[in-house]
């Protein structure tokens, strides 16, 4: 076998033009969103009053295994991507672990995060279809960055509606979407009907992913040449998403190498649909020689304690309903440093993934996770997001485990994004200021009664 | 000739195993350090109680052109590097011109900048030497940045010396520092005797590079088995800084593609030195076919309107006189966001060439540059350091010139970093609040009297 380099990078010869879209896989068993009106299946001009036409076909989509890239997508992609997939020599050598460990390194772009690829998509799909503006909502500010970025490239307008006490907290995420020519509006706003009654009733509220949600919603639908995008959860998102597994793939494959585990972690579920999808594809097909494991914190527990059933994504309760594992859409998540990873609900992809068995998946406490983060950093020199830090502590785990049994096992794992933006809750960890709450089963409780 | 991609990356057998020694070129005209007691050359003893013997012998070498990197410096570059050679594509197309437009990215790591390339090096001569603690000061806090990832990673303890105000303007570049292990202290303090003394007479003193440096050489001469570190100016700086002239002079011979203009930011010089070094080595043996720009902001111009002089690289005069472009070591810039920039005076290397003709020399404003920023950042989508857009600016400029000329140049610039760290300078862009103080005749003179 030829020596591994310190990172595998991918010639732009080499780089995918397709995504893998696991829905082809899993067609028989993923329940279609319903609308909650009359209790049937979303139909395609009900959805597209709200996504791109092409985004509602991908999202449908669950004949095509190979779905391609266009090419001004990819031209894009070339600008940031390949994104490195890292060999971790320096963190086997300090763990003293005969395990390889591998890590996909999506944080290198501007935003700092894997978000970018579906924002290019998304973005893209709109400028073909006519759309001159679309909207989102932001909570840590890594969806809004990226796709502030890709709204520029692509000379379409965007409103971003950023939770209000984000916003206050994250000053820089706001100016560089600003940088890019965002319009950042906090949220709850007086720009919209469901914003103003919010802060009619709740004058002080700093917000919440639910209203920013709504809001941006909002104002897609009464706008016209407007459409709304999201950035993680829906079938098109992990699609897009899927970039990230194909160039994992195509570069362990260079060398001859098969992953044994593979770890990402989850709050909507789109890096790790996307980072393991082609590898799913195979094991759904047979090929069943990996171990797949999504990483969740212990305060949002939805795949480690949530329920498997249809819910809002929402928490107006505005979107269809979406069978997926929930805490409920009323389920309010305590202020976890990981805010990629409070989201109430799950991918309907990895949920029916971890339902089935396919997935593991396990929980980890915030201050271990960071711990994790600080002894990565000082090793192999890259500061992770929290989010991010949560691969990491299992890899890790992992790892060590395979340093017990004298295992030599091929470890790969998503690594979404930088810490850069995230000093304030490094701070916090420094100062012994960081706090872990489990919810309690009355509180999971008080989560479930609202579904 | 092949197709050029957006990136060329080296593979690892392709990376550079030596340094580029510019000295070598200019042994007879560069002038050795003064000991101002006595006005002889420094000697390597002299020198030996400060830095690193080996970087010492390296600060003196006029003799060869090529420095070997040892393993130990390789395999840490290995973990962030190369840095991608990028063909701005997006660019050329906004701009319109048919010139081909390059730029070598040194942001791509968690301290966000080239500086990372002289900070590992020096970890690693000092650890090898036995030494257990280095000292320094930072600024911006991109090298204080750089240096505690390096100190962490080779284990070798770290006390940054940070200019007061920095460190309460940005309280983030503290925290990744102390994440990484290092001791940060905002500087003038009670820790060193000039500290003590400065704040008995300036109790509200915001603080200064040359009061940090100050303490810096006072802690290490003080401390066994400390030595003070620092981040550009010096002749062996700038051979570190060489690993990006020669990846970038390997990944462009792949393509057959020679620079007819090369640019970079200057403000100690060490990133333009490195970057230029082995095609300025060529160019000083007699292929005189490309051009080289430095460029610097009008509110501290040393190589444009300052005096090549015997100067003291500090304000509290504690450093050997250098020969170089200086505006006086009293010389005060205004608050100018681009604090890498702001130093009264400039590497020996560069301010030789300067003086010889080698290299021009142009100063642009604040609020220009930052428009060149925010241009590029949309269209290549890179967010970048207001001290990179001093050179963005600079190859957008020759650019639009070869589109009136209609030459198909090749311009090849250097981006030392991200503007991750500078969003606060970035909003106040957006709010209309920069200002571009330049210095009168008056102010000028006032500098140089303080020679």
């Amino acid at each position: 076998m030829k020596k591994v380099p310190y990172k595998i990078y991918l010639s732009e010869e080499e780089m995918p033009k397709v995504w893998y879209n696991l829905q082809a896989d899993l067609a028989d068993r993923l329940t279609p969103f319903i609308n909650p009106a009359n209790g049937k299946p979303c139909t395609k001009e009900e959805l597209m009053q709200v996504f791109c036409e092409e985004l509602v076909d991908q999202e449908m989509n669950n004949k095509d295994a190979f779905i391609e890239i266009p090419e001004d997508v990819r031209n894009y992609y070339l600008m940031y991507r390949p994104s490195p997939l890292v060999r971790a020599y320096s963190l086997e050598k300090a763990l003293g672990t005969p395990a390889n460990i591998y890590f996909k390194f999506e944080g290198m772009n501007t935003s700092g995060s894997h978000k970018l690829n579906s924002a290019a998509a998304q973005v893209y799909y709109a400028k073909k279809q006519g759309i001159t503006k679309v909207t989102t909502e932001t909570g840590a500010g890594q969806w809004g960055t990226a796709l502030a970025m890709a709204a520029a490239h692509f000379e379409v307008d965007l409103s971003v509606y950023m939770v209000k006490i984000s916003a206050e907290q994250k000053p820089y995420r706001k100016t560089i979407m600003e940088t890019y020519g965002a319009n950042v509006i906090p949220s709850p706003s007086n720009t919209t009907e469901i914003g103003k009654q919010i802060l009619s009733e709740h004058p002080n509220t700093g917000g919440s992913l639910g209203c920013a949600i709504s809001e941006a919603l909002e104002v897609a639908a009464n706008t016209e040449n407007c459409r709304y995008v999201l950035g993680s959860v829906l079938n098109h998102v992990l699609l897009h998403q899927s970039i990230i597994g194909m160039e994992t793939k195509i570069a362990l494959e260079k060398y001859g190498i098969r992953p044994d585990i593979m770890i990402g972690c989850a709050g909507g579920g789109s890096n790790l649909g996307g980072f393991i999808a082609p590898y799913m594809g195979e094991y759904l097909n047979g090929r069943k020689d990996i171990r797949f494991i999504a990483v969740e914190p212990t305060s949002c527990p939805s795949l480690t304690r949530g329920k498997f059933t249809l819910d809002f994504g929402d928490t107006g309760k505005t979107t269809p309903l979406i069978k997926m594992y929930t805490l409920g859409n009323g389920f309010i998540p305590s202020p976890n440093h990981s805010g990629g990873l409070r989201y109430h609900g799950m991918s309907p992809i990895i949920s029916e993934l971890k339902h089935g068995g396919e997935i593991e998946a396990r929980a980890y406490g915030q201050t271990e996770i960071f711990d994790a983060a600080v002894f990565f950093s000082k090793h192999e020199g890259i500061l992770p997001a929290p989010e991010s830090a949560h691969a990491i502590k299992a890899a890790i785990d992992e790892a060590l485990l395979c340093k017990e049994t004298k295992e030599e096992k091929n470890i790969v794992f998503a690594l979404t994004g930088t810490g850069t933006f995230d000093l304030a809750a490094y701070s916090a960890y420094h100062a012994g200021n960081l706090t872990d709450h489990i919810p309690t089963d009355e509180e999971l409780e008080r989560g479930f009664a609202t579904i």
